[in-house]
């Protein structure tokens, strides 16, 4: 993309109605656009940034056989009353709407009671189970308080995946494989190592934990406390003796921690497909419970805890997976010589794959240089008549003050996505 | 995808509570699932079908310059209320909700007020325009009756683009673009025969008229006049003696057909961009109106054109490039080595990037194939033990009784989307 065709530009202001350090810096890059407290638009470069979140969360559910589909935004009441989950006493976040005819609507904030009632047609015997189903796509919150950027909104991107098994084994082992693939999406996303599988409650019908996981974060909600050795912490609203011995945690190896929730994994027991009425039949032709999971992945979240984790005094810094592109290519002069040469580069690299913005404005070097870092790039590539002299590139990482000389093919092998 | 692990399956029932053909066969064949009259959820085939119609139109937006946002559904009052789209006796099929704290919302039904708003954050020269944003994504119209499965949703998938331009030479310049991306859109779709661009009423604000483009089908809402020469039409709301003058069309040249709206083309003038105060100034400093156009696509609304246009009796006919899988790969007979055959005829396909639905199960070969023929896969491939003797395969089209017997690479070269 060249940042002249680009409708978005940078910011020198500090949106003054903005608190969190992730809003204020995507809305003066042009990532989002702010709607209302609580609910975003992503411009260009920020939905780039959300498809790549969104991509690599739906390649590792589908690598452990999820099945992608697309329920609705619009609810019917009488679904959720059966699993007396409709009135605003029980779930105090709902946002409801009404058909012309007066029949209320709900604005899909979570979605346990469609995907059971859909899978309820295709499921009569234990051939036809385990299943698990996910979605990527909007959820909507009715939240009193939305000061966080995209930490908590009412409109939000969310990953949700459910899965139905035959058993309380086979859903542990179904639940152990998700959360397997969680650590892999964490890990890819450049958070692998502050993010911890944290033991938290399950909910008032079960005894049993659910488990978040949680990004380490000084803007986090949550505290947590952490094994460093064992890789696993505990939610401070659970830790109690009782329950340290449940999970084999010591009190004396937990230290205190802020984190941020990024993803979630519920056992459900047969708690909604029991209120649903959805069973299957045995090989002995019995009717059976199905035990349910459901599993959580804040995809857009995960873009405003990037922002705030690896954010310096210059602006974002993406890690290479996430970036809305994977080199600033910046032309320094307005030569016709260096013109020519960072359009033959510019599109020897897209070429070959590598997705670049090139900067062809007339602007001076430092205002190009302060958008790349503001931006976030991994890669800053400049063309002058000293590189074209050299007969190489200047490559600078976002992250390291060092420029280096390299040449095209060292210049790919190092941009490339891992 | 193996049969075997695919969680939807088809089904011989018509659905009682629908009329519409397109609605029926997808939720017998498993490909949708109805939530309520007018929004339904997309199962993993549905899924994969709106994804490669998306895709397409994606594509061609993004070769003439569009840049894909993603606005939000919860829209602000006040917004709205700036250019008299608000009050329900305006706008009669809104819906509407409310924050925690009564503040009202609309649940996003189009969106030119909050993209001029966006936008013009990043407007101030003559050097900035013109630009092109689109996006793909649900909307909500309260409509008073819902029939006709996808052809008419209270939920559905719409690419919206909308276009700013300096003056209205520019903005003509830029509408014939787009138009003609319509055109190869539908051409990709396999609809290019049966749409034609249509003039239509261009609303109250604008003696222009605007452009639908309306695909030939029994079951369409809209009749129009088409001049199969010309290859153009013109809606029967407009079809007067003054406007056939005004396009240069013929009433003895044209023909009454029933027709399907599956895209249109709207030209706004300086309507949303006046009402919301955004201009531009120009190499003279001077302060100069803004020209906007708008352009829908009916994502999940081709879907059921699609459905409706080519099936047959048997089932769903899907065209290559829009098929959820290009081949449906079947194994007839239990023997070890026709298994084995089947399974090195997937991976090898598979491989090779065709998308296969390999019909894995113990069922009787007339219900593989009933099954294919239901979900319309554009080929049929059949491993048995006649098919290993001749070390060929058997092909059949979804469209043709002939079957055929091909070696690998004819197979491969046939099936491969275009």
């Amino acid at each position: 993309m060249r940042m002249s065709q680009l409708f978005t530009r940078t910011s020198k202001t500090i949106p003054a109605d903005e608190q969190a350090k992730n809003a204020q810096l995507l809305i003066q890059a042009g990532f989002i656009h702010k709607e209302m407290a609580g609910v975003y638009a992503y411009l260009p470069l920020g939905k780039r940034v959300l498809d790549n979140i969104a991509n690599i969360v739906r390649e590792e559910m589908n690598a452990i056989g999820g099945q992608e589909v697309q329920m609705t935004t619009l609810q019917p009441k009488e679904l959720w009353e059966r699993t007396n989950r409709w009135d605003d006493k029980v779930v105090d976040n709902w946002f409801k709407t009404k058909l012309a005819n007066g029949t209320e609507l709900g604005v899909g904030l979570t979605h346990e009671e469609p995907i059971v009632d859909a899978l309820s047609d295709f499921i009569d015997s234990y051939k036809d189970l385990p299943v698990r189903v996910y979605q990527i796509q909007s959820k909507f919150r009715n939240e009193l308080r939305a000061k966080s950027g995209l930490l908590r909104g009412r409109e939000f991107i969310m990953k949700d995946m459910y899965s139905l098994s035959r058993s309380q084994d086979e859903h542990d082992r179904v639940y152990e494989e998700i959360v397997e693939a969680y650590h892999r999406v964490y890990r890819r996303l450049g958070l692998g190592d502050d993010t911890y599988r944290t033991y938290a409650d399950g909910g008032y019908f079960t005894e049993r934990f659910s488990d978040e996981f949680q990004t380490l974060s000084d803007v986090g909600e949550d505290t947590i406390y952490v094994d460093e050795t064992k890789k696993i912490a505990i939610n401070e609203e659970i830790l109690t003796d009782e329950n340290l011995a449940k999970v084999g945690l010591t009190r004396d190896n937990l230290v205190q921690k802020r984190a941020v929730e990024v993803g979630n994994t519920f056992p459900l027991e047969s708690k909604y497909t029991d209120a649903l009425d959805v069973y299957y039949t045995d090989e002995k032709g019995e009717k059976q419970h199905i035990i349910m999971g459901c599993y959580g992945i804040g995809v857009s979240r995960l873009v405003g805890v990037i922002v705030e984790k690896f954010a310096d005094e210059k602006g974002m810094v993406w890690p290479k997976n996430v970036a809305p592109y994977q080199v600033y290519l910046a032309s320094v002069g307005r030569d016709e010589s260096i013109l020519e040469h960072a359009e033959v580069l510019y599109k020897a690299l897209t070429d070959a794959g590598i997705e670049v913005l090139y900067d062809d404005r007339d602007v001076r070097a430092g205002e190009k240089f302060a958008d790349a870092d503001l931006m976030g790039i991994p890669y800053r590539v400049v063309v002058s008549g000293k590189t074209i002299a050299s007969e190489q590139y200047e490559v600078k990482s976002r992250t390291d003050d060092q420029v280096q000389l390299l040449d095209q093919d060292s210049l790919m092998k190092m941009v490339a996505r891992t």
